[in-house]
């Protein structure tokens, strides 16, 4: 193992929330890390730094943990950006073109998604994501879905099974039998993912179909976890909550016993802002769920039809602007709330012993990152070697 | 000269209204166009192209006509992050913060100025802009402003004399004397300067001062533009239209009245979502100008207090969410409209004769610009070599 020091450190949010100078993110000035390899071995005030093997000068610039993107569909196939381009002109997105991405996606070779989504992962990983949340659910069918789990793997640990994302066309007359196949066979097929998760709103699965899902996930050794209130309110966190799951994502659209039922619970609100953007929806407040004690994530939502988004920069800055969360906040929700959507505690802060997942930015101050919107501001990457991501 | 034939590309705009497949951005689908190391010599569909003496593939990707960013501030020291932040907590921007960025940038040498203000150029130019207008106005005094011409033109020919930008602390109880400086010695060692623009708005200068800077600087051979309508509506459009200006910047808030001027005239009205983003202020309606037959252009605005912002594919995909705007709308806002907005007939077009200023994209269809919020999809970005830009 080799031990490298970064300092001159102009800003370093840690996430520590033993380690305040300011305000909940850890935030140290004139700062120091030593990481190896896998791991942070020390951190703290520059004048404090200990020897290391390697010295890297972070000339001034702000360094924070690396983003944890909790919640993409980052395998598929197709042309969508003219359904995009429709909806901008005023037609009314009913989640109905995700059938183009199914027919597209089964289409694909392995070689054609892999080329893909390798470079929608390079375009996260640039931007700073240092890991990432992959869910299945553009093929719909036993065999396609066991094939997108299959290629996840090949990118990440954090692996998702989304078979109930829609009903199928060709179950279109058949919904119990799809949500059997589901539950069933496809999930089975599905083991080698770690979550389940279901689309539980208006278009996709109602409660007792996503509760049905999710049971038989849990039952196969899955995590769960639960799109939910993105189109309307169909009890789905109360869902989430009732069946433990870590995030309930999108939550576009949240009553006030939901605030309520999330606040007294482990599931985190995970908050897709690149989604309301997408199909000019009204943005829900962070601000609110803030308040209310909720934990909050924030990720991209990366997909062809309501988020093409592949920038956390980005979404950390529609955060800021449109739900209400403050630049620190917005941080932890990239980075430590992700964590958690993910029920990860050895990502997204920079204590001693987390793996040394981080992002030098090009700015002086984190605040540049919304500041500056629109920008890439991440001068340079530093990833974990260590296990899986 | 060299000729070089860019073909493979799926989709060129090349805003010649008289190649018109669909929309009046001329748009050629399967296209190729020659050029040599200045100007555009041939455009048409790629089966019809002639040889060249060199080749390149653009593998499917769209081309447009380079970014013209006709409004910025880029020449600028300090940090203002804090006061964003502020902001986003809720206290309202009233322009007083740009005495921190006069403080500071009068205390930066010529050295600190140039390594910073060429970052910015590189992210522009990275961003796919290929002209770009510079404005003085962080001196507000006879040696800064000069000194700041000077700067800017080692950038840009459309170099802005903004010495009417806000009052000077300095001159607080004497506006009578600011305006007489900037119109008088001021003005006359800014003669370099390609323009003459004053903030005339609430908090900055009112109509009959504008009028009286900008009667000076048309004296002074100068062309003219106004920043107006931000913060409130002083009567600055008309000012803008009597005095023939090529364009009126912001457009925050306009009436019913100007909007009729404005469409009657050869004054472009440049949106600036950026400001709007960083402002939180109502977005203006580009709709509702495109209805009424003005002509609109788009730019960063790019300036330390108000829209730090150098990311033109960030200012479309805000047009098309937030103003109204088609894709194609904003593309032509984008490089055609900030070309109307300089007066320049040799950019912003891919027409033969044209410069040969154009991007190439990371992506099959021009829409993705919107469709792709936040990302870089600027895969290279080709300047002619030719005179000043």
């Amino acid at each position: 193992m080799t031990s490298r020091l970064l300092t001159n450190i102009g800003e370093l949010l840690t996430n520590d929330s033993s380690r305040v100078d300011e305000t909940p993110v850890g935030r140290v000035l004139d700062a120091a890390i030593v990481v190896d390899e896998e791991r942070v071995l020390w951190v703290g005030r520059g004048a404090d730094a200990p020897a290391a093997d390697e010295y890297y000068d972070a000339r001034g610039a702000a360094v924070v943990p690396g983003f944890v993107d909790s919640h993409t569909h980052l395998i598929f196939a197709g042309e969508r950006s003219g359904e995009f381009e429709a909806r901008m002109a005023g037609e009314r997105y009913d989640g109905g073109g995700i059938a183009n991405t199914v027919a597209a996606t089964r289409a694909a070779s392995d070689e054609q998604l892999r080329e893909q989504s390798n470079a929608r992962l390079a375009a996260l990983r640039a931007g700073g994501v240092t890991t990432v949340e992959v869910k299945s659910g553009y093929a719909l069918d036993v065999d396609g879905e066991a094939r997108l789990v299959r290629l996840a793997k090949e990118i990440t640990a954090e692996v998702t099974f989304l078979g109930a994302h829609v009903v199928p066309r060709e179950f279109a007359a058949d919904r119990d039998g799809y949500v059997a196949l589901v539950a069933g066979e496809m999930m089975t097929r599905c083991a080698s993912a770690k979550w389940t998760d279901v689309f539980c709103d208006v278009g996709a699965f109602d409660v007792d179909e996503a509760r049905t899902v999710l049971e038989a996930g849990r039952a196969n050794g899955h995590s769960l976890r639960l799109h939910a209130n993105q189109i309307a309110d169909i009890g789905a966190v109360a869902l989430a909550v009732e069946t433990d799951c870590a995030s309930v994502d999108h939550c576009t659209y949240l009553s006030d016993p939901d605030v309520e039922r999330l606040a007294g619970s482990d599931t985190v609100a995970t908050l897709l802002p690149g989604a309301e953007f997408s199909t000019r929806s009204p943005y829900p407040s962070g601000r609110r769920l803030l308040d209310a004690g909720v934990k909050v994530a924030l990720a991209t939502d990366c997909n062809p039809g309501t988020s093409y988004v592949t920038s956390m920069s980005f979404v950390i800055a529609l955060a800021v602007r449109e739900m209400g969360l403050s630049v620190d906040e917005a941080l932890w929700a990239a980075t430590r709330g992700g964590a958690a959507a993910l029920r990860r505690e050895d990502i997204g802060h920079l204590e001693v012993g987390a793996r040394c997942d981080l992002v030098i930015l090009n700015a002086p101050r984190v605040a540049h990152l919304a500041y500056r919107p629109g920008s890439s501001l991440i001068r340079e990457v530093w990833r974990s070697e260590s296990g899986e991501h």
